[in-house]
């Protein structure tokens, strides 16, 4: 009777546990043309720590039962202020020599979204999108506008110095130097920072936060800030963050197409992810790929280039970071 | 013999007429809350006349073999000229008393789009979307470099003054001195500007344009340049153009979620569009409507709106203009 009771004691304790969500996250970097050998030791092991302290960060909040919201916003922050990536600080420069940065944020289980494009001097592009999202009845703010969103909501700024890396104005000089200054980059590398999350609660979320295009001029906008292009998050299918040729991802309303493949049509998130990337946007000639999950804590992270900078924490808790497509 | 040469000849000469895809276009003005007496006599005469010859600039193009793009772009150049409507002169103010216009275009035989976003002293922002499209390598170009762009375009400009109507600045006025100036005005009328044709080839175009809303602020950017949101068109399932409150029509990507619908599902453009419309955004609290063209030329105008200006010419030639849901 006392071993009963004490099964049953314990049954009881662990049910809330078991009847939880699984808990997953998963980040990206950028994807493009990258070969072993392309970085130097010092580079790649930047590149990796920066990533698994991305995830890690989290996934701690995850494991704590805090929401996937929380989560792809402690992880992007990081993200965000580590200078080896395109969002932030270390984000490439405009035409002008200028940081112009843009960002989105999205919550699965009420569809509120929030993003910025074209801002200046916000240290964390992603918390002025998250405002959008909570303090604002808007979804995207743009340029000085969106600035003085932010400004009014108390958010930090840094001097523009802050944000600008030597790699990135030797970067912007090289670029210039070899081609003609009205034409725009032809990229290689797409080195927009992302992370998708689902909670103990089963809620989805996911953020995009990047610096677009080196060279970028006419005040561009990639499909980072875009709700449906580079960010997508809906509880009834999945929760995707895109980096790539962002033109090719907003004609192809890629972050939504993946979501509505998987609520349409059979496709599991695999299949689903990895058609749009590896089929509609390679034949378009559209580079990149995405980070996914869905409720259930699946993670894919299709790409169709060489390489793309990536981490997760799937729902055994298993860490794993990668860069290279054999990686 | 010759009675049998002559059924031939009059065969092959009718054949490339009935191969023809049938023509259709249909143009909307702005959904919202509008019930009979609201508008005087003449501003009833002047909005139905605007309607009718966009309408039939654009079905004229078709009628001939022009291009779906070319039609579409007819017909919104009539309605930014119109100060009648929300859309390149007449547009409404933003919270300074400037005017900030939003336009986007999208090719559904490629895929290729092009949009605009906070423009000020384009004469027809749907022009400056196209030459983005057919002229940059980008899809949205934002602010004053968009402007720039434009200027190098050779696009026309007209001083701001050419563009405030005394209607739109009283209705300013009538805003802020009705709520805390903090506020964004809760819209009860969208007046966006769009159409979708499909034209003999079979190829579909969709285009919108807006000023977007009264005292809007922050550099608020809403769904009608953002291609998936506002505007979609794919020879595939069929051409979207959106009308309502921009923030509902972004987070649930309205014109891609129509032709996803089509593609994915077994829904015909009517049950799509109607589903989008009166059932996921009518449940979001989402208010307008958008229209919609198929390659077979069938037309879908819903919207869960008191009324919605807008206009048609079907399949069969036939000119229908409406404003009120019964009418």
């Amino acid at each position: 009777m006392t071993r009963l009771l004490a099964l049953l004691i314990l049954t009881t304790m662990t049910l809330p546990a078991l009847s939880e969500n699984p808990v997953a996250i998963a980040i990206h970097g950028g994807a493009g043309t990258i070969e072993r050998g392309n970085l130097s030791e010092a580079q790649e092991t930047a590149i990796r720590s920066a990533l698994t302290e991305a995830a890690q960060a989290g996934h701690r909040i995850l494991s704590e039962g805090g929401t996937s919201l929380d989560a792809v916003v402690a992880a992007i922050v990081i993200l965000e202020d580590a200078p080896e990536f395109n969002a932030g600080r270390g984000a490439v420069l405009t035409h002008e020599g200028t940081v112009e940065l843009d960002a989105s944020i999205m919550d699965g289980a009420s569809l509120a979204a929030g993003a910025v494009a074209g801002v200046s001097g916000i240290r964390h592009p992603i918390e002025a999108a998250r405002r959008v999202m909570t303090d604002s009845p808007h979804v995207l703010l743009a340029g000085p506008g969106a600035n003085q969103f932010a400004r009014s909501q108390g958010l930090e700024f840094m001097d523009e110095d802050w944000f600008i890396t030597e790699f990135r104005a030797e970067q912007l000089r090289a670029v210039q130097a070899r081609q003609d200054a009205s034409m725009q980059l032809s990229e290689d590398w797409f080195s927009t920072v992302g992370a998708v999350a689902v909670d103990r609660h089963g809620n989805l979320a996911a953020a995009t936060s990047t610096g677009g295009m080196t060279n970028k001029r006419w005040g561009r906008v990639g499909d980072s800030p875009i709700i449906g292009a580079g960010t997508y998050a809906d509880n009834r299918a999945c929760a995707v963050s895109a980096t790539g040729h962002g033109e090719f991802f907003i004609r192809h309303a890629v972050a939504y197409d993946i979501c509505a493949r998987v609520r349409y049509t059979e496709a599991s998130l695999a299949d689903a992810a990895h058609t749009v990337v590896n089929q509609v946007l390679t034949e378009a000639g559209g580079d990149g790929g995405v980070i996914a999950v869905d409720p259930s804590g699946h993670i894919s992270m299709p790409f169709n280039t060489q390489g793309m900078y990536r981490a997760s924490i799937d729902a055994q808790g298993q860490l794993d970071v990668a860069i290279y497509a054999d990686d």
